[in-house]
């Protein structure tokens, strides 16, 4: 085969979950499609990296100097919602949640060197430090290491006189309850509020 | 969300394969990953578009004026296997083939607009018309549109004095004999062939 072609399957089997195959397909069709398209798809990762940067405030991705939440003057700044990336506020954003974020690029994880002074945990002392937070939101993942991180996080500012809440665990909407595991519908009884009626 | 991020998503969607979600995760991981190979992988796409092009005798894609089996003198150049794709040569180059191959550009499939005169079943005959071809292998898929469009190039073929032959149905190689379907079974006994004893 012609090197443009390979060179371009090795470059995408850099990128998560694309495997050798995929990436053959991918550049193949990237051969196929409208030349404009494919340059769109180069000018738009060339775009990503030479505009984009980490919000100095939350971590968030951003092409200013403050990300689009933290400079909103219509947020309340007095909330904190702690991610573990910043895909995740895509999420949050959806839920018309209007407090701000702190991304923390990723959990804690020791034994892939994901130490504490790793992620941007001081960084979110220092965000409370100044007085100016009531409440901080932990929303890490509800499984080990998400959890691990939410207890160092609550261990950490409890001596900030401020709220500090895990997001709710339950039964996820939608499904049917057979599915659900019983260690989530444990967590969903504990958890039970007073029906209105 | 900030735009160049946003941007990134749309056009990743574009991509065979890629929905909104893989889009958002394969474009957060390229703002994670460092810079120069981000960029690198822009730079092989527009390489690719800007360098490469479809061989004009077998329409394999090549970024010399022909491919470099078609310019290979130590290959074949009476066998042509007629493939539906570009990347399926990658497959039969790993089976120790010697001769050259001709790429249709897909199957014949009337309800996709793909007639007989959209793929380059023209060009082929031009070549077979030479008189330089001893044998046309027709190595087009094992379904519906793959056997149409063998048929078609076969019937086509048959006034120049050459061999027109099919590839081989039968029993994947590894498979347990237990998960074979009826119809590549049936195929398997049909094409049976003497043991040497």
């Amino acid at each position: 085969m012609s090197n443009p072609i390979e060179k371009l399957i090795d470059n995408l089997c850099k990128l998560p979950g694309i495997g050798r195959k995929t990436a053959q397909r991918l550049a193949f069709f990237i051969m196929s499609m409208p030349e404009e398209q494919a340059i769109q798809i180069a000018e738009a990762i060339i775009n990503l990296r030479k505009k984009a940067r980490y919000c100095p405030v939350c971590f968030n991705i951003t092409e200013n100097e403050k990300c689009n939440i933290c400079s909103n003057p219509e947020r309340d700044h007095s909330i904190i919602c702690v991610v573990e990336e910043p895909s995740n506020i895509i999420l949050f954003e959806k839920t018309g949640y209007k407090g701000t974020y702190h991304v923390l690029g990723g959990n804690i994880s020791p034994v892939d060197g994901l130490t504490p002074d790793k992620l941007k945990i001081k960084e979110l002392e220092d965000r409370v430090k100044t007085g100016q937070i009531k409440e901080v939101i932990i929303s890490t993942s509800p499984n080990t290491k998400g959890e691990l991180t939410a207890q160092w996080i609550a261990d950490l500012l409890k001596k900030y006189n401020i709220k500090i809440s895990r997001i709710a665990y339950g039964l996820p909407i939608g499904i049917d309850i057979e599915f659900a595991d019983e260690v989530t519908l444990s967590k969903a009884l504990e958890g039970r509020k007073p029906l209105n009626v």
